[in-house]
Protein backbone atom coordinates (compact mmCIF):
# COMPACT_ATOMS: atom_id res chain seq x y z
CA UNK A 1 0.00 0.00 0.00
CA UNK A 2 1.62 3.16 -0.95
CA UNK A 3 0.78 6.49 0.07
CA UNK A 4 1.50 9.62 -1.99
CA UNK A 5 0.83 12.91 -0.59
CA UNK A 6 -0.41 15.01 -2.24
CA UNK A 7 -0.19 19.06 -0.91
CA UNK A 8 2.99 20.04 -3.02
CA UNK A 9 1.14 21.03 -5.95
CA UNK A 10 1.05 24.60 -7.35
CA UNK A 11 -3.20 24.63 -7.66
CA UNK A 12 -2.91 25.29 -3.94
CA UNK A 13 -2.68 28.77 -3.37
CA UNK A 14 0.28 28.48 -0.40
CA UNK A 15 2.24 26.61 -2.76
CA UNK A 16 1.82 28.56 -5.64
CA UNK A 17 3.10 31.33 -3.73
CA UNK A 18 6.05 29.80 -2.22
CA UNK A 19 7.21 28.38 -5.95
CA UNK A 20 6.89 32.05 -6.88
CA UNK A 21 9.17 33.21 -4.28
CA UNK A 22 11.25 30.60 -3.73
CA UNK A 23 10.25 30.33 -0.41
CA UNK A 24 12.57 26.96 0.21
CA UNK A 25 11.46 26.95 3.85
CA UNK A 26 7.64 26.29 3.05
CA UNK A 27 8.22 23.87 0.79
CA UNK A 28 10.64 21.86 2.98
CA UNK A 29 7.53 21.78 5.90
CA UNK A 30 5.36 21.01 3.45
CA UNK A 31 7.79 17.86 2.48
CA UNK A 32 8.14 16.80 6.24
CA UNK A 33 5.24 17.07 7.42
CA UNK A 34 3.99 14.75 4.59
CA UNK A 35 6.25 12.15 5.40
CA UNK A 36 6.25 12.03 9.18
CA UNK A 37 2.60 11.86 8.68
CA UNK A 38 2.93 8.71 6.83
CA UNK A 39 3.61 9.39 2.85
CA UNK A 40 5.60 7.09 0.74
CA UNK A 41 5.89 9.01 -1.84
CA UNK A 42 6.07 12.84 -2.55
CA UNK A 43 3.78 14.54 -5.41
CA UNK A 44 5.29 17.06 -6.88
CA UNK A 45 3.34 19.67 -9.15
CA UNK A 46 4.12 22.58 -10.71
CA UNK A 47 1.62 22.70 -13.94
CA UNK A 48 -0.38 26.48 -12.66
CA UNK A 49 1.83 28.42 -14.83
CA UNK A 50 2.72 26.40 -18.11
CA UNK A 51 5.46 29.11 -19.06
CA UNK A 52 7.75 28.36 -16.15
CA UNK A 53 6.53 24.78 -14.95
CA UNK A 54 9.86 23.12 -15.87
CA UNK A 55 11.97 25.56 -14.33
CA UNK A 56 9.62 25.52 -10.94
CA UNK A 57 8.94 21.41 -10.79
CA UNK A 58 12.87 21.33 -11.32
CA UNK A 59 13.29 23.62 -8.15
CA UNK A 60 10.88 22.35 -6.07
CA UNK A 61 12.33 18.85 -6.57
CA UNK A 62 15.47 20.06 -5.34
CA UNK A 63 13.93 21.28 -1.88
CA UNK A 64 11.99 18.42 -1.76
CA UNK A 65 15.00 16.07 -1.99
CA UNK A 66 16.92 18.14 -0.26
CA UNK A 67 14.55 17.85 2.65
CA UNK A 68 13.19 14.01 2.52
CA UNK A 69 14.15 10.73 1.67
CA UNK A 70 10.71 9.81 0.10
CA UNK A 71 10.52 9.39 -3.59
CA UNK A 72 8.55 11.53 -5.80
CA UNK A 73 5.63 11.37 -7.69
CA UNK A 74 6.22 13.62 -10.83
CA UNK A 75 3.19 15.21 -11.73
CA UNK A 76 2.78 17.24 -15.02
CA UNK A 77 0.52 16.12 -18.10
CA UNK A 78 3.31 17.45 -20.56
CA UNK A 79 5.78 14.23 -21.70
CA UNK A 80 9.10 17.05 -22.06
CA UNK A 81 8.87 18.28 -18.49
CA UNK A 82 8.61 15.21 -17.53
CA UNK A 83 11.37 13.47 -18.77
CA UNK A 84 13.25 16.56 -17.99
CA UNK A 85 12.29 16.30 -14.16
CA UNK A 86 13.00 12.91 -13.86
CA UNK A 87 16.81 13.28 -14.53
CA UNK A 88 16.60 14.72 -11.65
CA UNK A 89 15.28 12.53 -9.35
CA UNK A 90 17.61 10.93 -7.03
CA UNK A 91 15.57 9.20 -3.69
CA UNK A 92 14.68 5.77 -4.97
CA UNK A 93 12.52 4.41 -7.41
CA UNK A 94 10.22 7.54 -9.03
CA UNK A 95 6.63 7.97 -10.30
CA UNK A 96 5.83 9.13 -13.08
CA UNK A 97 2.07 11.27 -13.15
CA UNK A 98 0.97 10.70 -15.72
CA UNK A 99 -0.10 8.81 -18.75
CA UNK A 100 -3.68 8.55 -20.36
CA UNK A 101 -4.67 6.16 -22.94
CA UNK A 102 -4.40 9.64 -25.40
CA UNK A 103 -2.25 7.98 -28.24
CA UNK A 104 0.44 10.99 -28.60
CA UNK A 105 1.04 11.41 -24.47
CA UNK A 106 1.30 7.77 -24.30
CA UNK A 107 3.89 7.32 -27.01
CA UNK A 108 5.66 10.28 -25.82
CA UNK A 109 5.97 8.74 -22.27
CA UNK A 110 7.16 5.16 -23.44
CA UNK A 111 10.48 5.91 -24.06
CA UNK A 112 11.43 7.50 -20.62
CA UNK A 113 9.40 4.01 -18.70
CA UNK A 114 11.71 1.93 -21.23
CA UNK A 115 14.56 3.80 -20.04
CA UNK A 116 14.41 4.28 -16.51
CA UNK A 117 12.31 2.07 -14.10
CA UNK A 118 9.63 4.64 -13.19
CA UNK A 119 6.24 3.47 -11.59
CA UNK A 120 3.83 4.98 -13.56
CA UNK A 121 0.17 6.71 -12.48
CA UNK A 122 -2.23 6.03 -15.95
CA UNK A 123 -5.67 7.87 -15.83
CA UNK A 124 -8.42 6.04 -17.09
CA UNK A 125 -9.67 8.33 -19.72
CA UNK A 126 -8.64 8.82 -23.36
CA UNK A 127 -8.59 11.86 -25.29
CA UNK A 128 -12.08 12.59 -25.14
CA UNK A 129 -12.26 14.37 -21.52
CA UNK A 130 -13.71 13.04 -18.76
CA UNK A 131 -14.97 9.25 -18.85
CA UNK A 132 -18.58 8.85 -17.93
CA UNK A 133 -18.93 5.84 -16.61
CA UNK A 134 -16.98 2.77 -15.43
CA UNK A 135 -16.99 1.27 -18.90
CA UNK A 136 -15.03 4.20 -20.79
CA UNK A 137 -12.57 4.32 -17.51
CA UNK A 138 -11.69 0.27 -18.24
CA UNK A 139 -11.78 0.56 -22.16
CA UNK A 140 -9.13 3.55 -21.52
CA UNK A 141 -7.21 0.89 -18.75
CA UNK A 142 -7.41 -2.15 -21.42
CA UNK A 143 -5.86 0.28 -23.90
CA UNK A 144 -3.12 1.30 -21.77
CA UNK A 145 -2.62 -2.33 -20.74
CA UNK A 146 -1.93 -3.52 -23.97
CA UNK A 147 0.37 -1.01 -24.98
CA UNK A 148 2.33 -0.94 -22.41
CA UNK A 149 2.63 -4.32 -21.90
CA UNK A 150 3.55 -4.45 -25.85
CA UNK A 151 6.79 -2.55 -25.11
CA UNK A 152 7.82 -4.55 -22.37
CA UNK A 153 6.94 -2.43 -19.42
CA UNK A 154 6.07 -4.75 -16.28
CA UNK A 155 2.34 -4.97 -15.55
CA UNK A 156 3.68 -4.16 -11.40
CA UNK A 157 4.72 -0.86 -12.45
CA UNK A 158 1.09 0.44 -13.58
CA UNK A 159 -1.01 2.17 -10.97
CA UNK A 160 -4.47 2.70 -12.57
CA UNK A 161 -6.09 5.92 -11.22
CA UNK A 162 -9.98 5.70 -11.95
CA UNK A 163 -10.81 9.62 -12.26
CA UNK A 164 -13.01 10.82 -10.02
CA UNK A 165 -15.35 13.59 -10.50
CA UNK A 166 -16.89 15.11 -7.04
CA UNK A 167 -20.01 13.92 -6.36
CA UNK A 168 -21.51 17.38 -5.89
CA UNK A 169 -22.22 17.43 -9.63
CA UNK A 170 -22.08 13.93 -10.84
CA UNK A 171 -23.97 11.72 -8.82
CA UNK A 172 -23.15 8.39 -10.33
CA UNK A 173 -19.46 9.61 -9.64
CA UNK A 174 -18.40 7.59 -6.97
CA UNK A 175 -20.29 4.28 -7.97
CA UNK A 176 -17.73 4.18 -11.25
CA UNK A 177 -14.88 4.67 -9.80
CA UNK A 178 -15.74 1.78 -7.09
CA UNK A 179 -16.65 -0.42 -9.82
CA UNK A 180 -13.82 0.34 -11.75
CA UNK A 181 -11.30 -0.26 -9.07
CA UNK A 182 -12.75 -3.36 -8.06
CA UNK A 183 -12.77 -4.80 -12.02
CA UNK A 184 -8.88 -3.84 -12.26
CA UNK A 185 -8.19 -4.91 -8.79
CA UNK A 186 -9.48 -8.48 -9.63
CA UNK A 187 -9.36 -8.49 -13.24
CA UNK A 188 -5.66 -6.95 -14.43
CA UNK A 189 -3.81 -9.20 -12.38
CA UNK A 190 -0.62 -7.51 -11.37
CA UNK A 191 -1.56 -4.09 -12.10
CA UNK A 192 -2.19 -1.81 -9.38
CA UNK A 193 -4.76 0.70 -8.43
CA UNK A 194 -4.49 4.27 -7.11
CA UNK A 195 -6.76 7.34 -7.07
CA UNK A 196 -6.29 10.85 -6.16
CA UNK A 197 -9.43 11.10 -3.90
CA UNK A 198 -10.19 14.25 -2.75
CA UNK A 199 -11.79 15.81 -5.93
CA UNK A 200 -14.69 13.38 -5.09
CA UNK A 201 -15.53 16.10 -2.31
CA UNK A 202 -15.02 18.85 -4.74
CA UNK A 203 -17.58 21.75 -4.01
CA UNK A 204 -19.21 20.10 -0.45
CA UNK A 205 -18.77 21.58 2.52
CA UNK A 206 -16.82 19.50 5.19
CA UNK A 207 -14.79 17.86 2.28
CA UNK A 208 -12.74 15.82 5.27
CA UNK A 209 -15.90 13.45 6.09
CA UNK A 210 -16.65 12.42 2.34
CA UNK A 211 -13.07 11.96 1.62
CA UNK A 212 -12.87 9.35 4.71
CA UNK A 213 -15.72 7.39 3.51
CA UNK A 214 -14.73 7.02 0.01
CA UNK A 215 -11.13 6.40 1.30
CA UNK A 216 -13.03 3.14 3.28
CA UNK A 217 -14.90 2.64 0.12
CA UNK A 218 -12.32 2.76 -2.26
CA UNK A 219 -10.30 0.32 -0.06
CA UNK A 220 -12.53 -2.36 0.36
CA UNK A 221 -13.26 -1.97 -3.64
CA UNK A 222 -9.78 -3.09 -3.96
CA UNK A 223 -7.61 0.36 -4.02
CA UNK A 224 -4.33 -0.63 -3.06
CA UNK A 225 -2.62 2.81 -3.02
CA UNK A 226 -3.95 6.30 -2.94
CA UNK A 227 -2.94 10.07 -3.73
CA UNK A 228 -4.03 11.86 -0.06
CA UNK A 229 -3.47 14.54 2.28
CA UNK A 230 -1.58 12.20 4.64
CA UNK A 231 -1.88 15.48 7.29
CA UNK A 232 -5.66 15.97 7.13
CA UNK A 233 -7.20 14.68 10.35
CA UNK A 234 -8.16 11.65 10.13
CA UNK A 235 -7.25 10.25 7.14
CA UNK A 236 -4.51 7.85 8.16
CA UNK A 237 -6.42 6.74 10.95
CA UNK A 238 -9.41 5.69 8.46
CA UNK A 239 -6.53 3.91 6.30
CA UNK A 240 -5.49 1.61 9.33
CA UNK A 241 -8.51 1.24 10.51
CA UNK A 242 -10.16 0.21 7.03
CA UNK A 243 -7.04 -2.07 5.90
CA UNK A 244 -7.65 -3.66 9.72
CA UNK A 245 -11.56 -4.19 9.27
CA UNK A 246 -10.76 -5.77 5.68
CA UNK A 247 -8.64 -8.67 7.04
CA UNK A 248 -5.33 -7.05 5.53
CA UNK A 249 -3.66 -6.40 8.95
CA UNK A 250 -2.92 -9.16 10.77
CA UNK A 251 -4.58 -9.46 14.52
CA UNK A 252 -4.74 -5.48 13.76
CA UNK A 253 -1.00 -5.13 14.62
CA UNK A 254 -0.21 -1.96 12.43
CA UNK A 255 -3.63 -0.40 13.53
CA UNK A 256 -2.60 -1.13 17.27
CA UNK A 257 0.81 0.21 16.63
CA UNK A 258 -0.29 3.47 14.88
CA UNK A 259 -2.35 4.19 17.97
CA UNK A 260 0.52 3.55 20.20
CA UNK A 261 2.52 5.60 18.40
CA UNK A 262 -0.28 8.48 18.59
CA UNK A 263 -0.62 8.73 15.12
CA UNK A 264 -4.79 7.65 15.02
CA UNK B 1 -32.72 4.65 7.63
CA UNK B 2 -33.22 3.99 10.67
CA UNK B 3 -30.59 5.13 13.75
CA UNK B 4 -31.02 3.94 17.04
CA UNK B 5 -29.61 5.39 19.93
CA UNK B 6 -27.46 2.47 21.97
CA UNK B 7 -26.67 4.20 24.81
CA UNK B 8 -29.16 3.32 27.22
CA UNK B 9 -28.30 -0.18 27.93
CA UNK B 10 -27.08 -1.00 31.86
CA UNK B 11 -24.21 -2.78 30.45
CA UNK B 12 -22.61 0.78 30.33
CA UNK B 13 -21.69 1.80 34.10
CA UNK B 14 -22.94 5.20 34.52
CA UNK B 15 -26.07 3.96 32.99
CA UNK B 16 -26.46 0.59 35.46
CA UNK B 17 -25.70 3.55 38.57
CA UNK B 18 -28.85 5.55 37.04
CA UNK B 19 -30.88 3.08 37.27
CA UNK B 20 -29.65 1.63 40.79
CA UNK B 21 -30.24 4.82 41.88
CA UNK B 22 -33.49 5.95 40.07
CA UNK B 23 -31.50 8.47 38.90
CA UNK B 24 -34.39 10.15 36.35
CA UNK B 25 -32.16 13.73 35.13
CA UNK B 26 -29.61 11.28 34.02
CA UNK B 27 -31.68 9.28 31.93
CA UNK B 28 -33.59 12.35 30.45
CA UNK B 29 -30.05 13.72 29.31
CA UNK B 30 -29.10 10.34 27.95
CA UNK B 31 -32.30 10.90 26.21
CA UNK B 32 -32.44 14.10 25.33
CA UNK B 33 -28.65 14.00 23.72
CA UNK B 34 -29.64 11.14 21.59
CA UNK B 35 -32.65 12.11 19.80
CA UNK B 36 -31.04 15.61 19.37
CA UNK B 37 -28.15 13.96 17.79
CA UNK B 38 -30.48 12.53 15.38
CA UNK B 39 -31.39 8.89 16.60
CA UNK B 40 -34.85 7.92 15.69
CA UNK B 41 -35.18 4.75 17.76
CA UNK B 42 -33.93 5.05 21.63
CA UNK B 43 -32.83 1.59 22.78
CA UNK B 44 -33.50 0.79 26.07
CA UNK B 45 -31.96 -2.37 28.39
CA UNK B 46 -32.22 -2.67 31.80
CA UNK B 47 -30.46 -6.40 30.90
CA UNK B 48 -27.26 -6.13 33.29
CA UNK B 49 -29.54 -7.01 36.70
CA UNK B 50 -31.85 -10.02 35.71
CA UNK B 51 -34.32 -9.99 38.82
CA UNK B 52 -34.86 -6.69 38.62
CA UNK B 53 -34.93 -6.38 35.02
CA UNK B 54 -38.25 -5.91 34.50
CA UNK B 55 -38.95 -3.49 36.86
CA UNK B 56 -35.99 -1.30 35.78
CA UNK B 57 -37.06 -1.73 32.38
CA UNK B 58 -40.18 -0.36 32.95
CA UNK B 59 -38.72 2.50 35.05
CA UNK B 60 -36.61 3.73 32.29
CA UNK B 61 -39.52 3.68 29.53
CA UNK B 62 -41.04 6.08 31.74
CA UNK B 63 -38.41 8.52 31.96
CA UNK B 64 -37.46 8.07 27.94
CA UNK B 65 -40.85 8.69 27.21
CA UNK B 66 -41.58 11.65 29.26
CA UNK B 67 -38.53 13.50 28.00
CA UNK B 68 -38.60 12.36 24.06
CA UNK B 69 -41.20 11.58 21.46
CA UNK B 70 -39.03 9.28 19.88
CA UNK B 71 -40.29 5.26 20.00
CA UNK B 72 -38.00 2.95 21.95
CA UNK B 73 -36.02 0.02 20.91
CA UNK B 74 -37.14 -2.15 23.69
CA UNK B 75 -34.34 -4.78 24.08
CA UNK B 76 -34.32 -7.70 25.77
CA UNK B 77 -33.69 -11.69 25.23
CA UNK B 78 -36.80 -12.82 27.59
CA UNK B 79 -39.98 -12.25 25.86
CA UNK B 80 -42.03 -12.11 29.28
CA UNK B 81 -40.02 -9.10 29.75
CA UNK B 82 -40.52 -7.56 26.14
CA UNK B 83 -44.40 -8.41 26.60
CA UNK B 84 -44.59 -6.64 29.81
CA UNK B 85 -42.53 -3.28 28.56
CA UNK B 86 -44.04 -3.23 25.07
CA UNK B 87 -47.61 -2.47 27.19
CA UNK B 88 -46.24 0.81 28.09
CA UNK B 89 -44.98 1.78 24.84
CA UNK B 90 -46.57 4.80 23.57
CA UNK B 91 -44.81 7.16 21.23
CA UNK B 92 -45.49 5.41 18.18
CA UNK B 93 -44.04 2.02 16.92
CA UNK B 94 -42.54 -0.10 18.76
CA UNK B 95 -39.37 -2.25 18.20
CA UNK B 96 -38.13 -5.29 19.91
CA UNK B 97 -34.77 -6.22 20.24
CA UNK B 98 -34.50 -9.13 19.69
CA UNK B 99 -35.62 -12.30 18.10
CA UNK B 100 -33.18 -15.24 17.27
CA UNK B 101 -33.76 -18.46 14.96
CA UNK B 102 -33.84 -20.31 18.27
CA UNK B 103 -37.52 -22.15 18.08
CA UNK B 104 -38.42 -21.45 21.78
CA UNK B 105 -37.55 -18.00 21.89
CA UNK B 106 -38.60 -17.13 18.31
CA UNK B 107 -41.92 -18.89 19.35
CA UNK B 108 -42.22 -17.19 22.74
CA UNK B 109 -42.53 -13.94 20.36
CA UNK B 110 -44.69 -14.58 17.96
CA UNK B 111 -47.82 -13.68 19.43
CA UNK B 112 -46.42 -10.11 20.60
CA UNK B 113 -45.43 -9.69 17.81
CA UNK B 114 -49.07 -11.04 16.04
CA UNK B 115 -51.10 -8.37 18.55
CA UNK B 116 -48.45 -5.56 17.83
CA UNK B 117 -47.23 -3.54 14.70
CA UNK B 118 -43.99 -3.91 16.57
CA UNK B 119 -40.93 -3.75 14.49
CA UNK B 120 -38.60 -6.54 15.54
CA UNK B 121 -34.22 -7.09 15.22
CA UNK B 122 -33.95 -10.09 13.87
CA UNK B 123 -30.16 -11.40 15.24
CA UNK B 124 -29.01 -14.01 12.47
CA UNK B 125 -28.22 -17.07 15.05
CA UNK B 126 -29.24 -20.02 16.63
CA UNK B 127 -29.29 -21.57 20.37
CA UNK B 128 -25.91 -23.20 19.39
CA UNK B 129 -23.86 -19.49 19.87
CA UNK B 130 -22.31 -17.37 18.02
CA UNK B 131 -22.64 -18.15 14.37
CA UNK B 132 -19.03 -18.64 12.77
CA UNK B 133 -19.43 -17.59 9.31
CA UNK B 134 -22.02 -15.74 6.51
CA UNK B 135 -23.40 -19.15 6.09
CA UNK B 136 -24.44 -19.72 9.28
CA UNK B 137 -25.80 -16.64 9.46
CA UNK B 138 -27.85 -16.50 6.43
CA UNK B 139 -29.28 -19.91 7.61
CA UNK B 140 -30.45 -18.49 10.59
CA UNK B 141 -32.21 -15.70 8.85
CA UNK B 142 -33.75 -18.06 6.69
CA UNK B 143 -35.11 -19.70 9.12
CA UNK B 144 -36.36 -17.14 10.84
CA UNK B 145 -38.23 -15.06 7.77
CA UNK B 146 -39.86 -18.62 6.87
CA UNK B 147 -41.31 -18.81 10.55
CA UNK B 148 -42.34 -15.41 10.82
CA UNK B 149 -43.77 -15.06 7.14
CA UNK B 150 -45.80 -18.11 8.27
CA UNK B 151 -47.72 -16.78 10.86
CA UNK B 152 -48.49 -13.29 8.89
CA UNK B 153 -46.08 -11.17 9.88
CA UNK B 154 -44.80 -8.60 7.51
CA UNK B 155 -41.00 -8.74 5.86
CA UNK B 156 -41.18 -5.06 6.37
CA UNK B 157 -41.62 -5.13 9.67
CA UNK B 158 -38.19 -7.78 10.23
CA UNK B 159 -34.45 -5.92 10.78
CA UNK B 160 -31.83 -9.03 10.34
CA UNK B 161 -28.99 -7.97 12.58
CA UNK B 162 -25.67 -10.04 11.13
CA UNK B 163 -24.47 -10.61 14.76
CA UNK B 164 -20.91 -8.38 15.18
CA UNK B 165 -18.05 -10.11 16.71
CA UNK B 166 -14.74 -8.04 17.05
CA UNK B 167 -12.27 -7.91 14.58
CA UNK B 168 -9.53 -8.00 17.17
CA UNK B 169 -10.35 -11.61 18.13
CA UNK B 170 -11.74 -12.67 14.62
CA UNK B 171 -10.45 -11.69 11.60
CA UNK B 172 -12.99 -12.85 9.42
CA UNK B 173 -15.93 -10.99 11.55
CA UNK B 174 -15.92 -7.79 9.17
CA UNK B 175 -16.24 -9.95 6.22
CA UNK B 176 -18.81 -12.37 7.37
CA UNK B 177 -21.02 -9.14 8.60
CA UNK B 178 -20.69 -7.49 4.99
CA UNK B 179 -21.68 -10.58 3.12
CA UNK B 180 -24.69 -11.19 5.11
CA UNK B 181 -25.78 -7.58 5.18
CA UNK B 182 -25.33 -8.17 1.03
CA UNK B 183 -26.99 -10.88 0.70
CA UNK B 184 -30.17 -10.27 3.06
CA UNK B 185 -30.96 -6.88 0.93
CA UNK B 186 -30.46 -7.60 -2.64
CA UNK B 187 -31.87 -11.38 -1.57
CA UNK B 188 -34.67 -10.65 0.98
CA UNK B 189 -37.02 -8.75 -0.82
CA UNK B 190 -38.76 -6.37 1.62
CA UNK B 191 -36.80 -7.15 4.55
CA UNK B 192 -34.72 -4.37 6.57
CA UNK B 193 -31.05 -4.82 8.01
CA UNK B 194 -29.40 -2.96 10.88
CA UNK B 195 -26.89 -3.90 13.33
CA UNK B 196 -25.50 -3.16 16.47
CA UNK B 197 -22.09 -1.91 14.93
CA UNK B 198 -19.81 -0.62 18.11
CA UNK B 199 -18.96 -4.73 18.95
CA UNK B 200 -16.40 -4.59 15.32
CA UNK B 201 -13.67 -2.61 17.95
CA UNK B 202 -14.16 -4.25 21.01
CA UNK B 203 -11.17 -4.82 22.55
CA UNK B 204 -8.79 -2.23 20.61
CA UNK B 205 -7.42 1.44 20.57
CA UNK B 206 -9.50 4.27 19.64
CA UNK B 207 -12.48 2.14 18.85
CA UNK B 208 -13.93 5.29 16.69
CA UNK B 209 -12.05 4.96 13.64
CA UNK B 210 -12.88 1.34 13.46
CA UNK B 211 -16.45 1.82 14.13
CA UNK B 212 -16.56 4.82 11.38
CA UNK B 213 -14.92 2.54 8.88
CA UNK B 214 -16.94 -0.01 9.62
CA UNK B 215 -20.09 1.91 9.17
CA UNK B 216 -19.31 3.08 5.89
CA UNK B 217 -18.88 -0.24 4.11
CA UNK B 218 -21.94 -1.42 6.02
CA UNK B 219 -24.20 0.58 4.41
CA UNK B 220 -22.41 0.11 0.83
CA UNK B 221 -22.88 -3.42 1.55
CA UNK B 222 -26.32 -2.56 1.75
CA UNK B 223 -27.41 -1.58 5.98
CA UNK B 224 -30.41 0.49 5.94
CA UNK B 225 -30.23 0.62 9.61
CA UNK B 226 -28.23 0.63 12.56
CA UNK B 227 -27.91 0.89 16.52
CA UNK B 228 -24.87 3.13 17.16
CA UNK B 229 -24.18 5.79 19.59
CA UNK B 230 -25.33 8.76 17.34
CA UNK B 231 -23.51 11.13 19.87
CA UNK B 232 -20.04 9.77 19.38
CA UNK B 233 -18.31 12.24 17.24
CA UNK B 234 -18.27 11.83 13.47
CA UNK B 235 -20.72 8.71 13.29
CA UNK B 236 -23.74 10.69 12.42
CA UNK B 237 -21.59 12.87 10.04
CA UNK B 238 -19.75 9.48 8.58
CA UNK B 239 -23.51 8.24 7.77
CA UNK B 240 -24.70 11.58 5.88
CA UNK B 241 -21.45 11.14 4.02
CA UNK B 242 -21.52 7.78 3.13
CA UNK B 243 -24.98 8.34 1.78
CA UNK B 244 -24.11 11.17 -0.63
CA UNK B 245 -21.01 9.03 -2.15
CA UNK B 246 -23.53 5.97 -2.67
CA UNK B 247 -26.06 8.48 -4.32
CA UNK B 248 -28.61 7.83 -1.63
CA UNK B 249 -28.97 11.99 -0.77
CA UNK B 250 -29.51 13.57 -3.98
CA UNK B 251 -28.17 16.37 -4.74
CA UNK B 252 -26.42 15.98 -1.23
CA UNK B 253 -28.90 18.05 0.00
CA UNK B 254 -29.35 16.16 3.59
CA UNK B 255 -25.63 16.26 3.60
CA UNK B 256 -25.55 19.83 2.96
CA UNK B 257 -28.24 20.65 5.36
CA UNK B 258 -26.54 18.72 7.94
CA UNK B 259 -23.48 20.38 7.71
CA UNK B 260 -25.46 23.94 7.28
CA UNK B 261 -27.13 23.09 10.55
CA UNK B 262 -23.83 22.15 12.29
CA UNK B 263 -24.47 18.64 12.89
CA UNK B 264 -21.23 17.71 10.67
Amino acid sequence: MIVVGERINTSRKSIQKAVEERDADFIRAEALKQAEAGADFLDVNAGSNVRTESADLKWLMEVVQDAVEVPLCIDSPNPQVLEEAIALHRNGTPMINSITAEQERMEALIPLLKETDALVVALCMGGSGMPSNAQERLDAARTILERLSSTGIARERIYFDPVICPISTSPEAAGAALETVRTISTEFEGCHTICGLSNISFGLPKRTHINRSFLALMLNAGLDSVIMDPTEPMMMATLYATNAILGRDEFCLEYISAAREGKL
